[in-house]
């Protein structure tokens, strides 16, 4: 259980939930950040950002983040949770495309650090015809997700076990999104 | 220069002022976080926010928002950049009240990974007299920076070395906040 006392029953309102509900006065800009980069009017498919974002918190070890990520892209995407398990394995060998691969690889350096994302791993995913604003997105997403887990974990929060418990969520944020998630 | 071409002169608006000019879909809600986490209704004081930003971008090497935060604290510390320098060589031996340095110890196990925070880190942090909203706070500004930092790295942005560029930014923050910083 949470660091903390969240005030709420973590088993309902499990990771990153219990926090919003537990702090109001901080969920509010975090669930619209959240939205805008996953949701929000950017030219990558939420599909695309929401596997970045399960491939960060893998990265980072954020069981909670990492299942209800991988879950939220596998509802989006046509091959569901085989490409998301792919991509953790092995970005070089997932059957992506070639554009999404190397935004993956520069979201891979920042999850290492910021100081790692080499104009030569900028240049490769303008290669495959990744616009300056994908390129963008792509580093803040990754970025964010280096946030959100800390936060989850430095807390100290409960991760469901239940996979179940991560394919209703995902029903419910493709449905409604990230606003009043808690 | 950034990796991608945000449109404006960076030796202006360097760092994130740069991004945020550039993406305003992502940059609102960026603001809006950093307004909140450093200036808004929580009750450490800003000094001690600020204080914990630039410790964190320190230990990430990000320059851009080590100076700028280190020099935010600075003008709000009556013992201004020498305690900032002293948290950012060794918090150990820093003039720092007993909670303060308790909570860096927090933001400095975050820095690294959230699952470095230990039911001990905590537990200190409590003896010392922190709330739980206190560190709870403390957790999600230093995972919040541990986002800006990858992110203003991540796309190579310009970071002045001239240190009168930080001390007027610090001078325009500590009067008119985050909003609107660009």
């Amino acid at each position: 259980m949470a660091h903390i006392d969240l005030g709420v029953d973590e088993t309902e309102f499990p990771g990153v939930r219990g926090l919003m509900k537990y702090r109001p006065v901080t969920g509010k800009p975090m669930m619209e950040l959240a939205e805008t980069l996953l949701r929000g009017p950017l030219s990558l498919p939420t599909a695309d950002r929401e596997l970045i974002a399960a491939y960060v918190s893998g990265r980072n070890e954020c069981t909670y983040c990492c299942s209800a990520h991988s879950a939220f892209a596998a509802a989006l995407l046509d091959e569901g949770m085989t490409v998301v398990d792919q991509v953790r394995a092995d970005v070089d060998t997932a059957q992506v495309g070639a554009k999404l691969r190397a935004l993956l690889h520069i979201a891979g350096a920042v999850q290492r650090s910021g100081r790692e994302v080499t104009s030569e791993l900028v240049e490769a995913a303008r290669t495959e015809g990744a616009t300056d604003e994908e390129i963008h997105d792509t580093v803040l997403i990754a970025a964010a997700f280096c946030m959100v887990n800390r936060y989850v974990d430095g807390l100290g929060t409960f991760a469901p076990s239940d996979p179940k418990f991560y394919d209703e969520a995902a029903q419910r944020i493709t449905s409604v999104g990230y606003r009043n998630m808690a």
